[in-house]
């Protein structure tokens, strides 16, 4: 099929703005990623807020993915719900409803959760008694990103100590996700804080690093045992800019209409900061890159309008036609959608719901 | 109930981030606003943008609105199936899924859709021929926003005739939204058009201008009908930056949890740009106010993480403290969740469904 029969199909039979993903491309960018982490002999964790979809997830998994990556308790809780096994929330979870909610999901999935700082260690081990099972924890580790994560290697070695004293907790490792340059003061950090927990009696069973921009680097910490990137499965904006991703790995675009060209040099898409959000993905030259008019500029938004600048643009599209947009970051694109369809060869095969979506805590 | 009581029962019932309203600020607010109209003699026409919730639109016409407002036709399809009538979709529609919902919508409701150029007008009847009924259309004209509208009275004239040409289509009037500084040019604009179309033979019967920072304006322009405001049911940190709120006006906060501090002068909040969103506002100065620390500023996201920068806060929260922020912009974060938690004397009494979230198209 065409991709003008295509878009006729989904603009006629789905509306516009829909966000619509390439299956075979998913597939290709899903099987490169886990023979990279193959290669390098580090097992492969996908993260799955990117995509929030089970059935992707299960792709993955079925690829070869050690287990997932969230980033939250209701994405985890979709997830499970749908099968998936062996979950690691890279977060900081405390209070007593989220703890809850916790154990109940230890009591259905092998779940590992993340803590840098001793008063989410203390409240953790209320959830494993509700499953009344071993709660895995992490520690997360900053060497760069200043986010979340101990500072320094005693740091985490004091927090080791204070999970080794709650018997319902497991220290499982450390959870890193290293700058573009801070690889080699990552290895330093992992060398101390591993000394330091090993004196304590206690051995790493996972040493993560993360992020798809990271992915060039798989391995290169000595000792690291798995990887968790989320972004790669689509790509956008930023990994072209970065250098991960080429156009041809990019699988998810925004079907959009012109709606107005109300001057020559100017024009207006159905697709604004409730689409394709506000994230510009530290990029400073618009919102989007339009496959067709590679040239337009998206400069602005309203909530339901993308501003566009044709004046750089020798071709401008007119009022109906239908444009597809490769959104500057990815993740946050999906998580304002309720379904993503899904098409192979210019075709579409399915609609996937974006099952965890809106599940804010 | 005090503030402290409060918090504990959001994290504990519901978790954090949540979304809150206070519904007694939410009354005063409708009130005040439908007074502003009624005194200034303008019908008071809410865009629900906003809230998304026929809930609370219902205590907009309550109170006095003529009719609202929806930015697009899955806002309105759920206001009609809630009862609302008397809907203005300030949008270019176009294409033969959006026309064939907007056929089925006027079959059930008064409706009005706004036009900037004959593609759109050319494709409106079909929505009519469904109805069995004429469709209302509004011209719109830009006055300097440039986003959509016409440019010229005498472009907004030829469009009321080529409405006029199609008998399933009625003219209804005009649509402005002024910026700050253009209200003059606003008027003179609308004079043109309205001796254009009256020598056509059409009176206008709508003549609409929008906008919460544009309220104190609202009569200003000799021949307006009706005002759509949005922002004013919650009001948020821009509607403070412009004066067109106080701090006691502020109805929606964002209930978020100190999850990280791993230094003396930084913390991490739970609620990144998948909540708070992107969205500056145009405010150069973070994102979000934080009731309790004002001195904070949320200078960065990543998905799940609002960054804090503690630095100028004597003040500093410890980790599991629950804040309220006043997000930049209410009307995308609103777009971001399933509910609200409604509250009155920090007391929560409700639970309100975004039930027209979702609704990309």
């Amino acid at each position: 099929m065409s991709i003008d029969t295509l878009k006729a199909e989904i603009a006629d039979g789905y509306g516009t703005p829909a966000v619509v993903i390439d299956l075979d491309r998913v597939e290709r960018n899903i099987a490169r990623v886990q023979q990279l982490c193959d290669a390098a002999g580090v097992a492969n964790r996908p993260h799955i807020k990117t995509h929030k979809s089970p059935v992707l997830a299960k792709l993955q998994t079925a690829a070869g993915a050690k287990g997932i990556t969230c980033q939250k308790l209701g994405e985890a809780e979709v997830m499970v719900a749908e099968g998936l096994d062996d979950i690691l929330i890279s977060y900081n979870l405390l209070g007593t409803e989220k703890v809850g909610r916790l154990g109940r999901l230890l009591q259905r999935a092998s779940m590992t959760v993340a803590a840098d700082n001793p008063t989410v260690i203390g409240g953790l081990p209320q959830a494993a008694d509700i499953a009344g099972r071993q709660l895995g924890v992490v520690i997360e580790c900053d060497t760069g990103r200043k986010r979340a994560g101990v500072e320094t290697p005693g740091e985490a070695v004091a927090l080791a100590r204070a999970i080794k004293e709650r018997p319902s907790l497991r220290f499982e490792g450390f959870l890193f996700y290293p700058t573009e340059h801070s690889w080699p003061q990552t290895q330093r950090f992992y060398d101390e804080a591993l000394e330091g927990v090993r004196a304590l009696g206690l051995e790493p069973r996972i040493v993560s690093t993360g992020g798809t921009p990271n992915l060039p680097n798989v391995g290169n910490l000595k000792g690291a045992t798995e990887h968790r990137a989320g972004t790669y499965i689509f790509n956008d904006r930023m990994m072209l800019d970065c250098g991960a991703a080429t156009l041809a790995d990019c699988a998810l675009s925004v079907y959009a209409t012109v709606v107005s060209r109300a001057a020559p040099e100017r024009g207006i898409l159905d697709s604004g900061s409730k689409t394709l959000t506000a994230d510009t993905g530290a990029l400073n030259d618009g919102f989007g890159l339009i496959l067709e008019y590679p040239q337009a500029k998206i400069h602005a938004f309203a909530e339901e309008h993308g501003f566009l600048d044709l004046s750089r643009s020798n071709a401008r599209p007119g009022v109906g036609e239908v444009v597809r947009v490769i959104p500057n970051h990815v993740c946050v694109v999906v998580n304002m959608v309720d379904r993503m369809i899904a098409v192979r060869s210019d075709k579409i095969v399915d609609v996937l719901p974006v099952a965890a979506r809106g599940r804010l805590v």
